[in-house]
């Protein structure tokens, strides 16, 4: 097979370039499937090209391969969209990590019993990323699927995860945190988050009371293994017209407690 | 950059050998992703290698690059394991497909309904692929995950999917499947098969009665967008001592075609 011109990687910004061990199309391959987004589901080598930084050159045989492996399709042959298969992917994961498989049950028994929406989230690089989701039945749930992710600071799950973290890795990731004033109930400081990081780990829960949208309250326990080191967390999240915070720290914590030693039980 | 040897393809069995376009590492860290399992979690270079064909030095670049990149990871150097990165590339996908973001609130809705596990699959190659699955409160859940795949042929699912082929590419995939007798029960001819495909596209659902598993039983119906393109089937799945094959049909059909219908309308 030739050697391709796009197999180099010739942007300044990356940080990989000239490492001879970093293999640049299959990162650039995995930048392309997570370029398509619910606003974004066709795009054709152009919108791709410009959305990913990567080369139009680049971008063709990305899915001109990714095309052959039947995890992208283009109906007109120029408007690509992802294809199910890309689900298989993820199932690999899902499917042999033990905390996202015994999870589930779980979750949805808790979502039914307190008719609210509940979520598991782990620490990636400064974000949460949900891994196991139960809806409640309501019309209005709040929409977040497994595999998406948000700021670590700003959401209740995250500021659990964060106030277990080593001080080392908490003090690089406070280092270069951008915050955001999503509502005017925002923590906005580094020092307010620091105090609040504090609290959290004493009180072994965390509260967001719209901070990261009004309307918008949620309530997050940690998620250990046999061994008491913290893996995930879990969390709850309700309408701030429907349940106040105090009948979140009265009514819901205590299953969420509950619920959560019980999965601690099945990790290791 | 240098060229590494094992960017070239050196499988005789590869279709894609000699295909310029064709980015023969991109694949590879596909297929490294998908060779973890729930069996398999946690695997070696060498095991990798074993299990995929590709060469040690290539999953070795496969895994350096995934692991830079966030999606792979071994505590001890040598054990590698997926991380939950990896569900935000089938994320790029549910959350970008009309099909799986408005099946769910009716799959569960169903669900609950019916107090039995339901899914929505798509025709992947030869293979169903699960995109949505709302499970039933009963302990004895059938396990069938997101992104997990059958043989079509086997399955209510695929049948409902294959009866509405074209012609040329049921031939196409009747000629080369291969055709396993899970059970006693199982159709064991594609002359047998053929009957059955006709007959499901007759009566617009197909009924696996214990054929894939004993004591499982499912039926199945197809969802067609506004259109009437068939875009993916929805099952029921029950298990054979609490639910009759009479039952499925006058109880749990009817609930099923509703909830087609209801799809079907808001896909186009």
């Amino acid at each position: 097979m030739e050697k391709h011109p796009d197999d180099r990687l010739n942007s300044d910004a990356d940080p990989f370039k000239g490492d001879p061990n970093f293999m640049a199309s299959l990162a650039r391959g995995l930048d392309v499937i997570q370029a398509f987004t619910p606003q974004r589901r066709m795009m054709s080598i152009s919108q791709i090209s410009q959305k990913t930084g990567i080369p139009r050159a680049a971008v063709r045989r990305c899915l001109y391969t990714l095309g052959k492996l039947g995890f992208v399709y283009a109906q007109d042959g120029k408007n690509f969209e992802l294809r199910p298969r890309i689900l298989a992917l993820g199932h690999a994961y899902l499917a042999s990590t033990p905390l996202a498989r015994a999870a589930q049950p779980v979750l949805k028994h808790l979502s039914e019993m307190l008719n609210e929406s509940c979520s598991i989230a782990t620490l990636d690089g400064d974000d949460i990323l949900y891994i196991a989701r139960a809806s409640s039945s309501r019309i209005m749930t709040i929409d977040l699927d497994i595999g998406s992710r948000l700021p670590a600071w700003a959401t209740s799950m995250g500021r659990v995860l964060l106030s277990h973290l080593p001080e080392e890795n908490l003090n690089d990731l406070l280092g270069r945190v951008t915050m955001i004033r999503y509502t005017s109930q925002t923590v906005d400081s580094v020092s307010a988050l620091r105090e609040e990081l504090k609290k959290v780990q004493q009180q072994g829960y965390a509260l967001n009371d719209q901070e990261l949208e009004m309307g918008l309250r949620s309530i997050a326990v940690p998620l250990s293994n046999t061994r008491g080191q913290v893996l995930a967390a879990l969390n709850v999240g309700v309408h701030a017209g429907q349940v106040s915070a105090d009948e979140l720290l009265s009514r819901v914590l205590p299953e969420l407690q509950k619920a959560a030693q019980e999965l601690s039980l099945l990790l290791d």
